[in-house]
């Protein structure tokens, strides 16, 4: 099994579906990788920010999920990094209300000693200045470093995100960023172009319609549930990353077959997100519930045709 | 193997694309049905009309196919349907320039004696009259009945749409049709409402996002594959049901396993359908090429993962 090392965003989150809105409740990129990732047991820390306003028992569930939380500078005179946002009725698209950046805007990333030899680093969507900076901590080179991001980024830090892809293994993007990134509409055209800016993994995630891996020639597709309700897709793309990296640091294996696996479970795992606000379904997930949801995974995609 | 009757508009399109345009060519929905269809060496019949200005060519090129023609009625004096349409960038919205019902407006379908026992009927978009009149000339009652549709009767036609959709074995539409006809957002619950309106078996189109099979509780999903350039969509969902419904025929099995094939079968024709304008692609279409693309079908969605 594979050390991991998350960086990316621990926050507050407030959201409004059609179903209801919530006050501040946990949130951020990170958490939700984390979270997704301890249900394969994996070695994990998060690299972190938040302010004196960050209530201790919300770092406590996460210490109580094997994450090592000792990343996650707190400053004390600071607030943290508050969202939000409200969907719309087909919950595919959302409009932001409030971005507070509070104590992320001077957030300046500290590797634990004990995590610089990460096999597994998943940069969260974040300044790629402050990916870069932990790519640049590490003492050993990661067997796989995960990248995600967001069209933010491509509108005001191009030449830095760019930097930053050129290093990474993986990038995880979604349709409209990676058309964006590419400038190609066709997504085989445009995960072509990203492979040529470094990475040799190209995951684009599609939301409702599932994810594509890319690996030069070769193409896997996982699906998404078809679920009766989506409830709130607040974290679903972070839950799908942690899921995906979670698997490999615990596998080990960053092979092409066991990518494939890997979206799997990414996809798997976003499944259960959805269902309720923020965290609180990912919180209280059991492997029991993740092994019978493969199950639905395997018939919902698996097929014998004898070729003649 | 089971025979298989088609009936559906045998027409003119002229269509453009953000890659080109054409004059009037062979177009409607039996024609894509049927030329997908052939694929399987079924014993095909097509039941439509055409005007005296219908080329000898088309109809012999359809003969080629072995798709007995016998049922399509030629209104010497009459002008055959003539549909024109224009296709935005991405290729998934279009407007629809004319539509010249010309002989189709008093269309009285007339079913050939000998496909009066047909095993297999394919009800192609159509108004639902005339697809009722189809039903009801069956001297044996087939042993699948697959019924597509679209929202236009939703909209003008819908009680006597209600009546053919209780008739029928298995419904093919599209996601925002499905959504209308059900009232529901969700794609789950949307097949559960049809379900009860009469279809054991629910089949929702998303396009470039593949396909949907639904029996009751038991949910598989179809891929489209992902292609470096869509030319032309014309006629992918009419190739999609072609080679859902020609495969069926050809195993005379119509059971849920046989039916995933049939999907991933269906979406394999409607891959190359797509490749270029109009009927040019499936009119060349090999065997060698449709299994070699099942061969990708299958490095797309398999998977190996042991459940723990």
């Amino acid at each position: 099994m594979g050390k991991l090392l998350i960086v990316g965003t621990v926050a507050f989150d407030a959201i409004e579906t059609p179903f209801g809105k919530t006050d501040k409740i946990l949130g951020g990129a990170a958490t939700y990788i984390g979270l997704s990732a301890a249900n394969f047991g994996v070695n994990s820390s998060i690299v972190s920010v938040v302010g004196g306003d960050f209530p201790e028992e919300y770092l406590s569930m996460l210490s109580s999920k094997s994450i090592d939380i000792s990343g996650i500078e707190i400053v004390k005179e600071g607030k943290t990094f508050f969202w939000s946002g409200k969907y719309h009725n087909d919950l595919n698209t959302r409009d932001t209300l409030i971005t507070d950046l509070n104590v992320l805007a001077d957030f300046k990333p500290i590797v634990p000693d004990n995590y610089k030899d990460s096999e597994f680093l998943m940069l969260g969507n974040l300044h790629p200045s402050v990916q870069l900076s932990v790519i640049n901590q590490m003492e050993t080179k990661p067997k796989l470093i995960v990248l995600d991001t967001m069209d933010f980024w491509m509108d005001h830090t191009l030449d830095e995100l760019l930097d930053v892809i050129e290093k990474i293994d993986v990038i995880t993007i979604n349709d409209e960023e990676a058309r964006q990134l590419s400038g190609e509409y066709s997504l085989v055209r445009a995960a072509q172009k990203i492979h040529k800016m470094g990475p040799k993994y190209v995951v684009i995630k599609k939301g409702e319609h599932g994810a594509l891996l890319f690996n030069n020639g070769d193409i896997f597709f996982a699906p998404a549930l078809p679920l009766e309700e989506v409830f709130d897709p607040t974290g679903a793309g972070d839950t799908f990353a942690g899921g995906f990296i979670g698997y490999l640091a615990n596998t080990n294996d960053i092979s092409f077959e066991n990518l494939k696996r890997a979206v799997i479970y990414g996809s798997n795992l976003a499944s259960f997100s959805v269902e309720k606000f923020g965290t609180e379904r990912m919180e209280n997930l059991t492997k029991k519930e993740v092994q019978n949801r493969l199950q639905q995974f395997k018939e919902l995609t698996q097929f014998e045709i004898e070729l003649t």
